[in-house]
């Protein structure tokens, strides 16, 4: 079975039964995938084969020895030894693994497997997740649209890649293929440094406030968005940061770069200079915001909220009366607070149905990204 | 009519009617207060006096004369020179203003007032907005619970400082009091330096970009999160951060100092470091959450949201039914993306039937601020 024929019966093994393996294994057997899971934990196994629709193997070799796909699914330490054993045991398969960063991982397997068993990884980056974990929250929905970064190294067969964006099409996310280099470096900037920000901006907050207690009573909206990433998994988080090190310490080293010509510019006093970085900045957001690809799949409306009890609650019962789901819903701020306007994330195919919807309520939407 | 009968009329008057000089007026004449508006442009006082309540004057000097408190919103670099004007022309009144620095202003005005006058100017920074601007977008309510911070200078009169306090708290703020150059300090860590980090942020992505066009296929809600703040105004904001020079350039040198220690750790593949200084962050960031005076006069609720269409809807009606004002709504997301939790801000007196109608309506509410 091969990608020739896309719409045959294809055999997926999951190894790594958590929120995004799961997930995997719900997507690939909704599209008629035989679909096989296995976990390191039992019980993890059979929560997630009670999610129905696949079957726990309590062997590794024994789970992967059919497949035509393999999708490794673990934390990273993990990732290399499981991406090599999975090689081994299935002879015929593409293996591929959901790791966040890639070219460590592809040294890594490189170094424990044979030259000619390697051409059969081909490493990927699903972008999507939940905050919750384990196979009880997961979802095919967690996948749906996603983009989904297939990374083949110099040496990964073609019909491996192939079989595999494939697959990633048939089960309903958008491959989207690069270097495992130049992936590390792009999430060293939309990703990781954006979480470096974060801690490093709580964390020098927080030293503060031992000297001023009072420094949080002057704390408003921005400082919350700002620092709301530092509460992520620092497990996780030392073990992604260490792993793409290189690319990190140069996306730093060009952010602090970034800070200091703010700085020299704010005590020159050259406020048309210091207006030109934000403008440049507000631009660049505002096109961000209006990008139809910031995530795929979804579509954002901005909508005016009056100032008067009820209104969220008629926005939102509007908007189920008329089934549309509702992805994300923000309220936005100024930098200092008060009521504003929603900004809306439903599905792009409800996109159209919101709009009629919420005008007919009453609110004046506008479509934004 | 002094501070010292606190019920008794008393007479206001606001120096530029925008969104904060005619919330400010609105919320006087609530109270009891007898106040009239001035603003350069006339058809803004206009429109600021047709909200009603309050009278608009065509002359500065005319509308400031009989009050006994004179409140100064206008943009920082036509504070001073206001301000002084309206020391010299209201001869019994305290003078404050609106400014969100404080040291810079305190110098310009002391240099253009005599000393005896400059005993009544008391500088104050109400921390609450809106990202609307203007007269039509004024309310009451946008001073509801504030922090108001009040900042005497050293020659600021006790009976000024009292007067001032008592009639911010009076019209339903509260006030803190504290030195300007430690307001300076505070703001810079909490306010100046996320607008900063945010800014320099997004003009970093934005160059790479230009290299790297699918960059931002790969930001997810992080990105989002760590930018937002990076559309606000580019003239505003270079006017704070050049009047507020010293004290930002100090907080972004102990910035730039965090991150550069986090890349040094990072590069030394130190886990343990790294993974303490996120346990800190997060730490932080968690109490943080929990502070119940992170905003005055608010509580937040956290309320799991099932995953499925219409849940969100039946949270919203729920508390239109049991008429609790939704001051801000939240989804909390992981930094990859999904379904989650809702934390939801209600003034502090709807907390408890907040809670009460969620749990009625099968939701399951904690209070965490």
């Amino acid at each position: 079975m091969t990608s020739a024929d896309p719409t045959a019966p294809f055999r997926v093994a999951v190894v790594g039964t958590g929120l995004i393996g799961t997930s995997v294994a719900l997507a690939a057997s909704r599209v008629g995938c035989v679909v096989t899971g296995w976990d390191q934990d039992v019980v993890t196994a059979e929560r997630a084969a009670a999610r129905g629709g696949f079957s726990a193997s309590t062997g590794l070799d024994e789970a992967v020895a059919d497949a035509d796909l393999v999708v490794v699914a673990t934390p990273i330490p993990t990732i290399p030894a499981l991406v090599a054993r999975a090689l081994a045991s299935a002879p015929r398969a593409v293996v591929t693994d959901a790791g966040s960063i890639k070219t460590h991982l592809v040294a890594a397997v490189a170094r424990s497997t044979d030259d000619e068993t390697f051409t059969r990884y081909v490493p990927g980056h699903p972008m999507g997740g939940s905050e919750r974990s384990g196979p009880d929250h997961a979802s095919a929905s967690v996948l749906d649209g996603i983009v989904w970064v297939i990374t083949p190294t110099p040496r990964s067969a073609a019909a491996m890649v192939d079989r595999l964006e494939t697959w990633v099409t048939r089960i309903g996310a958008s491959p989207v293929r690069m270097a495992p280099e130049r992936h590390d470096r792009l999430v060293a900037f939309v990703s990781h440094l954006p979480q470096v920000a974060s801690t490093a901006l709580m964390a020098l907050a927080a030293t503060e406030e031992a000297d001023e207690p009072e420094i949080l009573l002057l704390a408003a909206g921005g400082f919350r968005d700002l620092t709301r990433l530092a509460s992520s998994n620092p497990v996780l988080w030392s073990d992604i940061l260490l792993a793409n090190g290189e690319q990190i310490a140069g996306a730093i080293d060009l952010y602090v770069r970034r800070l200091l010509e703010l700085r020299d510019r704010i005590q020159a006093s050259d406020g048309a200079a210091v207006k030109r970085t934000f403008e440049i900045a507000k631009q660049a957001r505002l096109s961000l915001a209006a990008k139809p690809k910031v995530r795929a799949g979804v579509a954002v409306i901005s909508i005016p909220i009056p100032d008067q009890p009820g209104a969220l609650a008629s926005l939102t019962s509007g908007l189920a009366e008329g089934s549309v789901n509702i992805e994300d819903l923000q309220i936005v701020h100024s930098p200092e607070g008060g009521r504003g306007t929603v900004h809306l994330t439903v599905v792009i195919g409800h996109a159209e149905s919101a709009t009629r919807v919420l005008a007919a309520h009453g609110f004046d939407p506008t479509r934004i990204a």
